[in-house]
């Protein structure tokens, strides 16, 4: 059971990401609210009752590897072929490639239910996403022709071969060559080497498999400058658009994981027999740079993953502690025991995975938006300025709704008790299905390597500081309400501006200095950014609400008894990660062990 | 791989936990430094050589049902036949029943090398330790002797039969009936009823099983005084020792499981074809009271389990992080890749997941130490001071100790990258595993209510003050000494011990006025109170290797760094704590929503 929360998702987009402002950007004058509000139902449709049945389906009869050839969980090609019919490959993809032109603020709510129902499924989609975005970022016309309405419409999907075995989180050791056609004339090359961990690297659900390949030709300079990025397709394609020859590119084997059983994992050998053939995408040993745009988006799709699993996870917990009869209420007020909602520690575990699944919901949802007006505004300043947002908090919305999301499937095993670590219980595949999110599309350290070298450093803290600013303003804004929720939150995301300030501050001041102190504490500071950051859209909520509360008590009530959770739980955690960064000292703390004291 | 860290367990067992007084103790005469010594030796050797090396097996090739009867995971029997020879099940149980009398702290490091060596194995001995306890506790002399002999010499092993489908955290609603005898002669009852998750309920490692059944006699009282405890064998037990007819108690299925999947977990049914015969242990109407005896005992040993779990997935993660290389350093020292230990993100994350291991078996080698006293002093004053802090310290040691072995767990897992995530890697068992953990044996919640109920309440908070007084006093010592790490520990501590004592003297004023609340932050409280008080074990470590360190530089130089590490990464968590448990009011946060509004 999956119930898209398209109310919740609703109030985020207009009250918190500003969808009237998106919707009057040029070009999305699509994105009118009965026009999102329809997508998001249709959408909430499909997910809840073609792709969430299948979910289960997937983790008990994963995807089969036979002699090179990949089946997919039976039920999957049926309901991928409903995903694409029904456009969804393409809601943000531009209208001359035959998508949809929505804003990313709007394709978002459709990823998160997406992953939702499905986050194996979901996989495939958001590959081809990825190979979509290198295209149209770095392909020429005729390529961009060829491939992306194909990808679009589900005829063919794609994927992203960067690992290998020796090159995981380091790209510069990637060794897959990389060789120009002897001839010469139709620019084509040969590749050569072993790629791991391809998602849906290889299956049956498509009739073609576009494979965007990291590879290093011959007279490239060592190390991340020296790659190169190319298509290679399973079928090559003929200039009519029909499939010719197959290519040689061969899956030998797929992993077995503890989660997403049903997405197969790849290993992808390219050229032997003979050689690959490839073309170039883009400008030579400049294959990073259009990687890394398409991994920006791939990351904030993997943070809305994490989003989503917490969503779900979150539902299945509340069925059950609906429905569980045990015990007594402790407050007396029953002489039989109730269900287990009535219990103060089941209600703390639901409210936090409530809060945390809300707060990076609504982090995310501002963060497409910021993508949005960095794409579509007018004024070339102010584009600038989003794209500064929205840089600054991919890595947050990737690193910290992933992290939160092994936490809150853990949870919702507890929840659910015993019964919780029975597989048939459902609840178990949220908890191993999470558990690659924090490391697949860059781990939390990669994340917050970024988020330190080229989002907080590179700018001086500018795109810090500015948020930080706006945080203030809510701060202030609290400060004219009144009742214990609002105090509460102010003191709180007060006291949590602060710690993220100091840190901002102790980074900048000491990276150069102390490089090694100071990336000890980068994941606490990529968490930190992430409590205090949610906690600000938590805080902007309860303030929407106070004014919105007289149209729905209910829903409104909620979300300001939410934010004050949050504010009282998880905020003041932000003081405990500043503790922790500032005072890793170079010698002492955490680096204070040689190797082998481990 | 499993390397039973023998210098830490002995430098706790000696410095932080008493072995000397210990010792000291009438009874306790055999435990001289080299018996302890060349126990943990033998220990690590079989634990290391003979059950390590099953572990992936296990969970590779499950235990099996078939037809009624479980087979064992292959290898298993024999392993068991060589724990048992050596002597293993009777560590710490009488000389008087074929045991070897070794004090609790010296059985203590034997149980974490063998549930870190193979927990789902580990499994088996541990539920026959709690049927022996159950026993010793209440059965007579003739029981005792009939049935603790065998079960110490691995002849036969034991079962604990609580749970039942309605039945889970609350025992109360047990519904299994026991009808004494037509005759009335032999004092024997019929047995009938449902019995779920038992644990290794039925295997082929053994010739016989003696299953501890709650059960009702005819006339009881409802709820959880008319639960009454029988001995039900699943082969009748002749006088002369030897087995008689099958009894009536079947293994219908076995569970499929997230984690410890080589221990069989059982559905029994009993009585199916007549009822299963059944002997009363101690009087009727006080099963419960005999089983909480024997559940502080499992409570304690399931907190073993997490503090084992937590060790070999460090160990794990170690070995990886020395092995794999990636990626320059981020302080320029290199110019090429290096080994991933020298990261400064796997660096926290190696110190996080040691840190809270060596303060959660220093927390539980002390609570060892305390049970020690309470039952061999000769003093009965003392007896019941020493009581009293075994008894509060319990519930944490199996709360907290088993919460951080699923963060550990993870974090492991993170450690490896991506080959975290494939099975054969063999870390993700570690997370499957650990899982269970804070659930059986009972939930966090469950240990965090006996926390504030039987162990703050019922004394006035008297044993929670004790402790916090000696905490205070270690603070104190630590300010007696110069440089940072202890600077650093003393005034992470001090804010930690104050915000225990401010939540102590928060659920001592506030829970008969507001026990929805309290209980609200119950769990909360539970977490702070393993930090802090974890926190003084490694201040009291740190202090302890001050003087110690001229003897072993390296050894007592990673004490104190990984104290500090633990005083600025793990103890500032103490005060986030406190804000969530003392701003949770009955009507707002955690409590404000109904039912519905989730």
């Amino acid at each position: 059971m999956y119930n898209a929360p398209t109310s919740d998702m609703l109030f985020v987009m207009k009250h918190l990401a500003g969808l009237d402002e998106i919707a009057a950007l040029p070009g999305y004058e699509d994105a009118t609210p009965e026009t999102v509000r329809a997508v998001l139902e249709e959408s909430a449709k499909l997910c809840g009752e073609v792709l969430a049945p299948l979910n289960v389906e997937g983790d008990r009869n994963p995807s089969r590897w036979d002699n090179g050839k990949v089946s997919a969980t039976p039920g999957f090609a049926e309901a991928f072929r409903q995903f694409v019919a029904g456009g969804w490959q393409g809601v943000k993809h531009p209208h001359e490639y035959a998508g949809q032109g929505l804003p990313k603020l709007v394709a978002t709510p459709c990823v998160e239910m997406l992953n939702a129902s499905n986050l194996s499924f979901a996989l495939c989609p958001l590959l081809t996403d990825g190979a979509i975005e290198a295209l149209l970022t770095a392909g020429t016309e005729e390529q961009k022709q060829r491939y992306v309405p194909r990808l679009i419409s589900g005829d063919w999907t794609g994927t992203m071969n960067l690992t290998e075995p020796q090159a995981g989180s380091d790209l510069a050791a990637v060794r897959t060559r990389a060789e120009p056609q002897g001839d010469g004339t139709d620019g084509t090359y040969r590749l050569f080497g072993t790629k791991i961990f391809i998602t849906w690297g290889e299956h049956d659900m498509a009739e073609n498999i576009v494979h965007l390949v990291l590879a290093r030709t011959p007279d490239a300079p060592a190390g991340v400058k020296g790659i190169s990025l190319f298509i290679v397709p399973k079928f090559l394609v003929n200039d009519d658009g029909s499939l010719g020859a197959r290519n040689d590119v061969h899956c030998v084997s797929i992993e077995h994981k503890l989660g997403i059983k049903a997405s197969p994992t790849a290993v992808l050998q390219f050229g032997d027999h003979g050689g690959a053939i490839g073309q170039l995408i883009g400008e030579e040993n400049r294959g990073l740079e259009y990687m890394f745009i398409m991994m920006n988006a791939a990351r904030f799709a993997v943070g809305m993953q994490g989003v989503a699993v917490s969503d779900r996870a979150y539902q299945k917990a509340v069925a059950y502690a609906k429905e569980r009869v045990q015990s007594r209420p402790v407050d007396g007020s029953s002489r039989e025991a109730v269900t287990i909602i009535h219990h103060p520690d089941v209600r703390r575990m639901l409210s936090t995975m409530r809060a945390l699944t809300e707060a990076s919901r609504a982090l995310a949802y501002v963060a497409a938006a910021q993508s949005d007006l960095a794409h579509g505004h007018p004024d070339a300043a102010v584009r600038a300025q989003h794209e500064a947002r929205y840089e600054y908090l991919v890595p947050i919305v990737k690193g910290w709704s992933t992290e939160l999301s092994v936490e809150v499937a853990s949870l919702g095993i507890q929840v659910h008790g015993g019964m919780g670590f029975i597989e048939e219980t459902g609840a178990a595949q949220f908890y191993r299905d999470a558990r690659i999110l924090p490391i697949y599309e860059g781990t939390t350290a990669i994340q917050a390597n970024d988020l330190i070298g080229r989002k907080t450093l590179r700018d001086g803290g500018a795109a810090a500081k500015a948020l930080m600013a706006d945080v203030a303003l809510t701060v202030a804004a609290l400060g004219e309400q009144d009742g214990t929720p609002f105090k509460s939150m102010q003191k709180h995301l007060a006291a949590g501006q602060q710690a993220l300030a100091s840190v901002v501050d102790y980074v900048l001041a000491n990276v150069k200095r102390d490089p090694n102190a100071v990336f000890a504490g980068s994941v606490p500071y990529l968490l930190l950014a992430g409590i205090v950051l949610g906690g600000w859209q938590m805080a902007r909520a309860m303030l929407a609400s106070a004014r919105l509360k007289p149209q729905d008590p209910a829903f409104h009530g909620a979300k300001i008894a939410t934010a004050q959770f949050y504010a009282e739980h998880v905020l003041p955690q932000a003081v405990a990660l500043e503790a922790a960064i500032v005072s890793a000292k170079g010698d002492e703390g955490v680096l204070a062990l040689s190797a082998d004291q481990f």
